[in-house]
């Protein structure tokens, strides 16, 4: 599918930076993202420091919701914060998460990965933060192979500077 | 009081997300939202994600600030980071909450709920976002009731594009 | 050196809001910043909340990344994320922000005061935020002496909304 952007002839841009790879984090992005295009907006999603969990292949499946250190979220059926002690311990993350899917899945919010495709069809683009990438590279051994194929590119800060030029920019 | 904003012929316009329901951001978004409407600048606040908390009218008195993960918080009196697993001991999260909130009296910044009707009063619209009310209504039995009685409307990721049209955004 | 975006002629401006004190964070609000003001972009940095952590002179050369609560953070060499109540265990913060400098360093990051001094001297204005000076006056004793040299001012948050008119904000 051609750009909506490129037909509808407004020239509003929306520049999304995607620092955390939690679930919660990836899912506001392509939220937001996916609000932009369908109304016609240009968008591009930078991917930078822990975002990149949002589109390395193998882990991009796997996204995490953290229940530790957010007061915010309560034991379930309850007003009772999950205490610190207990979010922390091993599956609560887990948990968590799998509702947040399950949910997720009723409001017909795609999964990450088909709603990152579903964005990326409607115009938008995806790059990837150069600084980033080569970290990973040197403590991970991470390839541009292991990114998702629709990110567009691996590109500077300065790249982005350019590219986020008369753009809104949120920071994620 | 009316909008003040709309009579000083400013087109400034400001839009805050706020997505996370502790203290320290729930509290950050209004200092920053006050000083908006009081330059004149049209202020739009959406709430989404935990923040909700901030607009769940049985929670906003209660909003509580994490130590956990935040090496920035120190022990009282000294250089020393809370460790993380002092941190976690059931009662710290409250120690902390109760410690902000007395400083933040000192200082003459209102309580949560005080602090947002404030900015209601000086012209700011907020804003619910319809996905996470669904999710919660879902989950919890949330309720348009529930809700804080300064919200305007709960609205789609779509009306906030439409909404933040020129407007420089925060996402907090 | 003279500030490179006055000779430019550019009336590009971005206002980076740095309100949390980690290393992750204060890196990459540099990371940032150094890109903006290297393309003539007028650049201005609030520190706020936490991010005072960055600009605090006994404080800013032991920023840490925090593993807790960071699903993204996986044990070394696997792809397994360290579960919370092992990035919990005492050493584990200062291991892993030990491990972040290292890396940082082989890609020419400088340190952080290093990195922000270079970022001053390319023009950039850093100023810190009056409200959580106030309250750190009143908790520990603050001074503006206390503060790092390259701090251009204390001002408020309405000091901030003027000096933020018709530029992009990043919120980290």
């Amino acid at each position: 599918m051609p750009p909506k952007f490129d037909d509808e002839g407004t020239d509003r841009k929306l520049c999304i930076i995607v620092s955390k790879g939690t679930m919660e984090w990836a899912t506001a992005s392509m939220v937001l993202g996916n609000a932009a295009t369908s109304e016609g907006i240009e968008l591009h999603v930078f991917f930078t420091f822990w975002g990149f969990d949002a589109i390395i292949d193998k882990r991009m499946d796997k996204l995490k919701v953290s229940p530790v250190a957010n007061p915010s979220m309560k034991i379930p059926g309850t007003e009772v914060g999950m205490a610190n002690m207990l979010a922390a311990l091993p599956g609560m993350t887990a948990f968590a998460s799998s509702m947040m899917n399950k949910e997720m899945d009723k409001l017909q919010v795609p999964p990450h990965r088909e709603f990152m495709q579903m964005v990326h069809d409607s115009g938008a683009k995806f790059w990837a933060c150069r600084l980033t990438f080569d970290m990973m590279e040197n403590t991970m051994g991470l390839t541009k192979d292991d990114l998702w194929e629709g990110v567009e590119d691996i590109i500077s800060a300065n790249d982005f500077m350019e590219l986020s030029e008369g753009a809104q920019i949120i920071f994620i």
